[in-house]
């Protein structure tokens, strides 16, 4: 008789149907020992009782681990750095989670000694290969498994008849319409009536802000300090990155702040629905940039734009682990060295409004800009200026004017048709 | 005894009192017979006996010239379809106008048999520049003066007194504290408290929008159709341009829409501050950015990005006309095909929330997408997929990995750091 | 009894072992009508018999199409215009050619009532993925078949057993020890002792060019006259696109011109090391590139960069048949219109050397340009526009200054450390 | 009596006919007394007696300062590993050298206490603004003066006529027809017959290397060591920075290596033609982005090619002290961690052609690669991949088939057109 299983499989696991039914359903089909793993990153729903629902369901061993100070400095604030914003929107959440419960779960793998991981994700969303790709790259020696790729169950139905089968607790509640996944940085909420990008998101399917319509008729007026591009406090007061987070979701919520409705292009090549709510984030991306505006000198502002879309995409795109990724760091770390000071903001009913921001580093100079006697700007060179600006185009338009005859007249199209037309 | 005068000068006419001024300054130090030109672009502020004040003040020949339509369909639906937000956020409303009035101040010229061309703009700004530069390309033989970079008057005391001396009627009112543009697509104010950008703008600083406080508290909902990138009606009602971005910023400012402060770049080397009011301009390119959510191809959407930067800068630097222009708008026009469809929005108090987009050429496929049971994606092939996907980034960790003894333990840092340093 | 086959199969058939072998081994796993299909691209190899052979092998029907003026006009041509170098350097020979071949096998299964086509490629090789993405995209309700993929053969002797026992005719002659592509655009080599990258190509890898050491004593001088971006004629006299090419190739062989060694990138995320020979387009593409210099305003020339890179990769990546592709088209045509004229070019040992360049539209103004009495730019402008260009930097300087107490020594470090590192 | 100037000018002095006369001009014009700045960044030319020289013709100081490591180290180095090329081809070696030569002449006015530098660059040339930026961005309280763009002589004879005059010695030799500026990075040569870009360079425009056709007939085959993106030696013998580019400036000018013939953008609004020699930079710029081609991730490697146009543009446009370079520099430096290795060369008439490439951190994977049995890539996976890969544009063209009748035939155009054209 021998109780030594082949294999051993750490699973990424949450306590909701799927991974509970995973449990087993792994353990059978693989004759294999099952660690289930669950990371904090601050997610709302309740955690409690995970462990012992864990091991109950036939988890050999069950680790929590409080992710949030980790997600915050190491992924969160990179990316708020880097002005991350999918298709110029989206703060990446959840997709900049993945990357973290992913290294941890191989950590956990690898010292526990499991010759595999296992997820449960769907095999159409980002999130598989946010997952496996990070997989691959920390621990390619090590299996990986994908259950709701691979098993049988064609239904929910299905799913529940195998788990009270194998008497896995089901909460008996009834089952929410949409797909949620939540953290810190943010909520992503999908299927049900949003599949119809013409539906209006019903109000029940937020889950933390209230409507614009329904928030206090009184702003709240706030300052967020940065430090080199991070957020360092809150109204003169030193906080904790993980505190600063919380208490701006809890504001922005309670004022309507941060919610986005999206079709966008997944990486699986389809688009997909989804709505958002980010309170925390879309404040602070825009204090951010606005304290950018005035502390960035223009080519370094004006090339990030770049930048930034480049490092949203390779967040969204999973491949958080990559020489990309510590290369576009090094450039935004060194264009944040000047990114100090203070932002001033006011939330009322959805809105963000900036009310003020200043810095010791602030580019902004009032004598050159005035228009006030003590203006230093020198205004003669501005005739040289445009002049040589200028030149090349007019060059241009001499060489076509040689090949074109010119129409002079005040129609509109003669002169412009000039331009941007002619044959050769 | 001879009244021929060498030089015909055409100016730029607003009728305030820089430009009135202008008309007796230019005549006087050039000998010059002056033409006065206005263009309408949809500025509110009254522009009525600005031929008899221009004739009255000096000028030997006044043009009016309603330029709405051209602005409309030849300036701000190609800045539309290119999504051309300068530096990620001004739509670019006097930026665009400059552009026409040059051009048109041209074709006067060149009708009147001038010799020169003169505007009103400062010697540090963006406009002089805008304004110049499409001199040197439509046509290079005429001068170009710009008065307000040479003349003798130190301040706006010595130029009225120089007007009283001259008989030129100067208003009565009190001076305006701020610097203000405005045109169909944007109004600009700068100068004054505003100068200082930790000063919030007062409300005396806004010209046509309430502020999201004192806007109405029931929303306003509608849609607004597009046809191949650009707007042709509001809800089910097929409008002219014009109508259309006239009711958008009626409706926006009464809810308090487009209010944008912001400290940006100039193309002269220095950082201003300046407030934005552009209610249509907000709401147009918000829903003409969501219906290219539904129909653009992943790749076109995401190249565009780049694009889109790159055009606002060249509107925003003056070179309208130019080789660079014609280019990007053949990229952009080619991506508008199927930008047709319809935009159901809401505005209220200051927000511009979605509620359902849709598009004969929607390329959100719901049986793709969606989690239920119609589902026909293939999810087996993620697999495959990923494996693939993620072989580049798995090769070069094991490379790595050769090289520099793997640290196993639970800590974020052994794993991260094993990625991303290494010694050679 | 019935000969009525179920399936019936648009194969892409070489006449080389594998695609003879596929002809059977697809009739008889899907029980199918195989109807074999060759393009003529400009390949140099022997493609007499190939009807004979492939009725022979077994299909049912043979097409062979000449497509060659419509590969040279659709496809190579564009790909010039756009400066298309896959890496900085490779002409994408065979990747311009797979969407065209993969377009004619859907035109001839639709047109012969085909249910699937199929190709020869292998499982790890970019070409699969240019002929199925161009299938999916062209005729998505035609299955997809990739034998090579799938089929039993573990080696060359196997497949050769299997030919052998079913009266496929396999040519007797030693193997090449290179997998060899070939059209008229260039020609692709790898495998054998190629796949170690310090190997240096052996001379009989390569297959149409001498090398330079080979190459004749004398240079060959000659003209390219180019329309709009696209070549019309050498040394005054007026050719045809596909004969401008194969007389390129001819001299450019001769000359020891166009091998290109290169470790790439491909799709499927692996390196890989090929060896190009492309004398014509090595040509054409040095030629077409100076003309621009002369012909293109300096924003086009720069911009047009990017847009470089973004259409090679497209090539690489099979997505030829594509919006962005259009897109891109757009802007690219329209920064040819100058691109006329002609250049001037010496072919010696393997070099390209540039003799002289002229154009109608050449955007050089030897007034301009000029060091002598001729000069007609304006020195003094020179003055403004440095003060102007240089005021952002001076402004961060001083900024930085006013915090960072300055280091006045004439050590480097000094004064470059005050730029670059500061703390806040 | 009082011999106290009221100026001290530092300025940077070559010996030439321009910046003699230019110590007495300067020190007649603004009664300032004169301090002689000389650098040598590896020029060829003579630079014995200039001391003797400039105290002769009138200056109150000489500075002759070596700054070839200086230059090596922290100019050219960060180029190469940038692969910094101007408009893809120019090695922008006087370019690098400016900022450097500006740099010092700075620490040489603030340890003198001057109160302004001079230099000798022309009003349409890059130079002075490469000179004049640094200037602004090092020390802004220096008054800049370019006596060129002001002075009274309208030809060399006046300047000439000048320069007996005062006494000052001139060369009675031929003037050069060409203007000529040289470093250890490479010659630029410009006017004369040059200024026709018809004309094909006269052998004795070319100062240091022989023509193709006159290089000798064996070939060269040599090894270059990287460490980081850095060259550390050649065929296996570590060497210092300037002894590798010494090395190979010499066997490549022996071998024709490094001849560019260039119609370029001016900063200044101008196109001009130069040609460029540059063995050394020739060399090594090809051996970099090899090791390149083998060590660098496939996203690192492509996203770098916007970088490196940047990171080329920011020095031919005379920003180098900028914290937009700091930025790419950063970037650029990571990158470079794993571009260790070995590359070999052969240089033959004009030729530099490539004979392998070797590194520790190659992600050139045989095993992966390979077409022979030890395959280990998984074939199987393409079709997932490429089914996914795919989707996307497969939805495009099933969207718009909807809306666009097909039409079947096995014309180009019908299936062509069905993909770009439609209308809506």
């Amino acid at each position: 008789m021998s109780d030594i299983k082949k294999e051993k499989i750490a699973l990424a696991y949450s306590g909701g149907l799927d991974t509970s039914v995973m449990i087993k359903w792994l353990a059978e089909k693989y004759d294999a020992e099952i660690v289930a793993v669950t990371g904090n990153l601050g997610q709302q729903k309740e955690i409690e009782n995970l462990e012992e629902k864990a091991l109950k369901t036939g988890a050999s061993n069950f680790y929590f681990l409080d992710l949030r100070k980790e997600f915050v400095n190491h992924y969160i604030w990179p990316a708020l750095k880097a002005n991350a914003l999918y298709e110029g929107i989206y703060p990446l959440a959840t997709a900049l989670g993945r990357p973290l419960l992913a290294k941890t779960l191989v950590e956990v793998a690898l010292q526990e000694g499991c010759t595999a991981v296992a997820h449960g994700c769907t095999g159409k969303g980002n999130d598989q290969v946010r997952f496996e790709v990070t997989f691959g790259t920390l621990a390619p020696e090590l299996k990986v498994l994908a259950p709701l790729r691979e098993w049988e169950f064609k239904s929910r139905e299905e799913e529940i008849a195998y788990a009270q089968q194998h008497s896995i607790p089901v909460k008996a509640t009834k089952d929410n319409p949409y797909s949620i996944d939540e953290n810190l940085w943010g909520t992503s909420i999908e299927c049900g009536v949003l599949e119809n990008p013409m539906n209006e998101p019903p109000e029940d399917a937020y889950t933390r802000t209230v409507s614009p319509e329904k928030a206090p008729d009184t702003p709240y007026v706030f300052d967020i300090e940065f430090q080199q591009g991070v957020p360092i406090g809150l109204n003169n007061e030193r906080l904790d990155g993980v505190d600063i987070i919380e208490r701006l979701n809890q504001v922005g919520s309670e004022h309507g702040v941060g919610r986005i409705d999206l079709v966008e292009n997944r990486l699986v090549g389809i688009k997909s629905r989804e709505i958002y709510e980010a309170p925390a984030a879309t404040i602070l991306h825009f204090a951010h940039r606005e304290l950018e505006r005035l502390t960035l000198e223009k080519t370094v502002f004006q090339y990030k734009q770049n930048i930034s879309n480049e490092y949203a995409n390779l967040i969204y795109n999973g491949v958080w682990f990559s020489p990309l990724r510590s290369a576009l760091d090094a450039f935004i770390n060194e264009t944040q060295k000047p990114v100090t000071g203070m932002v001033r903001l006011k939330i009322y009913k959805g809105n963000v409004i900036l009310l003020g921001r200043q810095s010791p580093y602030s580019l902004y100079n009032e004598h050159l800009a005035t228009y006030t006697s003590d203006d230093t700007f020198n205004h003669q060179a501005a005739e040289g200026f445009i002049h040589i600006y200028g030149l090349g185009l007019k060059t241009f338009s001499q060489t076509l004017e040689k090949k074109v005859p010119k129409k002079r007249s005040i129609s509109v199209k003669s002169v412009e048709a000039k331009k941007v037309t002619f044959n050769v």
